[in-house]
């Protein structure tokens, strides 16, 4: 096992343990609502999001306990997003992970809710450390802001709106991927940085930034050559729906120079960085290479 | 016009300059994305919570400015779940105060989008009330936790769960109209409470969840006896659908018999308290007799 992996696996079995607790504390009724939280936050996936966040974490130096809540804010709002996306009138996916999306197995009006629920349990984490300064305020509405409307929201919407257009404008197609993928990129990286004094802040907010961005379109270069058994999910579907991606701007062969490119630029950032970076350097790697 | 209706009409024309304030600030694209949030938080409305919020912070001597984000953030979170409810695989209504709904007129896979723009928008507010110190952030925190997977959102989620039941329990009714509709108006009443240092805090959230269950028996009874043209809405679709609802359990006259109960339950309550009640007993009287 290479250093990347081990390292990787730790930090991902660390994650693992904190959102274990905090699903077995997990107390609602009516129990099909519950049981929907548990079945998307307990699906897998890589914790990318966490996975970062510890990371840069470590580099800064600040502990791991100070960043759990943010960690798994940041996953249940993650986990709210694919809900929501793989809604019949949205993306309208059948298999997320490899298992049924939330909606095929408890319906599109639960779905609805479970998204609403894991969207409002993160809040409700993050109100929680709200009590201890004005830093922890600060990452708490950073997280959210990069969640919101002129976040995330705005990504989705974006994509949304644009799904059936027979020309792609490369503005637009950066607005989309910032938002929609690269925002939740930035929150995971940048909210050490506010609990440290703001250590590298505008480096990491462009670290994620870009790593976001290459993360999207390696996304839209695997839905073309990556096959359902690789990916737990349906591929073929953006370019059969006309969706807004890459690969439509910039072709197959144009979007892998472009990660390259991407990859180059997001590595670069690091070199500025005291202290080990090495992790962080293998993971944009990763990143631009995974087939999963 | 009577003392009652002035009082109110003022909370409310103060409570609208806010809301035009924040919609005027409201910048986000796309452009569809903006206006589907403004589509829904404009058109009307009683600003139930924002009045008693209002009302309560002036018993207790809370100063308006400092409700102002609160009772926002309050109307937005009522906003999101009307449009999330409305949609086809939940209540299926086309008209909400006599406009199309969100998804009517924007779209299913939009009205998600801004049903959870509205829910993430509310709490960047809050956040931001948060760097003003623990009573802020406890208030900003008890909104939250009403508003999630122990408040309305289970409420939601047992409403959905039961809708086609050949019977109906009390007990599991308590819990539909308590955490469904009261749990919103206890924040709206608890919050200028915890503002102040915890004044008549029991009280009020007696007070909050009391008038909530009045609220929905009210809806209930609504339901059957009123028109389109009084509610903006269509009628008679509980029954029809089989939906857990007071009438059911107790009937239409035992249902008023009920109401007329839980209101001078509500107005007794209000006798604790020193200060002029007159505004919130008259309230009281209001939603009981409510026809629309």
């Amino acid at each position: 096992m290479t250093a990347y992996k081990e390292k990787y696996d730790n930090y991902l079995a660390d994650f693992e343990t904190v959102l274990d607790g905090f699903c077995g504390r997990l107390d609602c009724k009516p129990e099909k609502l519950a049981d929907s939280l548990k079945y998307s936050l307990k699906s897998g996936g890589k914790r990318l999001r966490p996975v970062l966040m510890f990371a840069v974490g470590e580099l800064l130096g600040v502990e791991r306990t100070s960043l759990t809540n943010y960690a798994l804010a940041l996953e249940l709002i993650h986990t709210y997003s694919l809900i929501h996306d793989d809604l019949p009138e949205m993306d309208n996916d059948d298999y997320r992970r490899g298992r049924l999306t939330n909606h095929k197995v408890f319906g599109v009006g639960n779905a609805v809710l479970a998204g609403d629920g894991l969207l409002n349990t993160a809040y409700s984490l993050l109100f929680g450390e709200c009590f201890n300064g004005n830093d922890r305020v600060s990452a708490a509405k950073f997280i959210c802001d990069c969640a919101g409307i002129n976040g995330m929201i705005a990504g989705q919407a974006a994509d949304l709106e644009h799904e059936n257009d027979t020309t792609v404008d490369e503005n637009l197609l950066n607005f989309i991927y910032e938002n929609k993928t690269a925002k939740l990129l930035i929150a995971a990286v940048v909210v050490p940085s506010i609990l440290c004094g703001g250590k590298y802040y505008s480096e990491l907010k462009t670290f994620g930034s870009v790593l976001g961005n290459l993360f999207q379109l390696t996304d839209d270069i695997l839905d073309i050559e990556g096959s359902f058994e690789q990916l737990g999910k349906s591929t073929g579907k953006d370019s059969a729906e006309g969706k807004y991606t890459g690969v439509r701007l910039y072709g197959l062969d144009g979007s892998k120079v472009r990660a390259d490119v991407l990859a180059v630029k997001c590595t670069g950032i690091l070199e500025k960085f005291e202290g080990d970076t090495s992790f962080l350097k293998d993971l944009v790697s990763f990143v631009r290479q995974r087939i999963c």
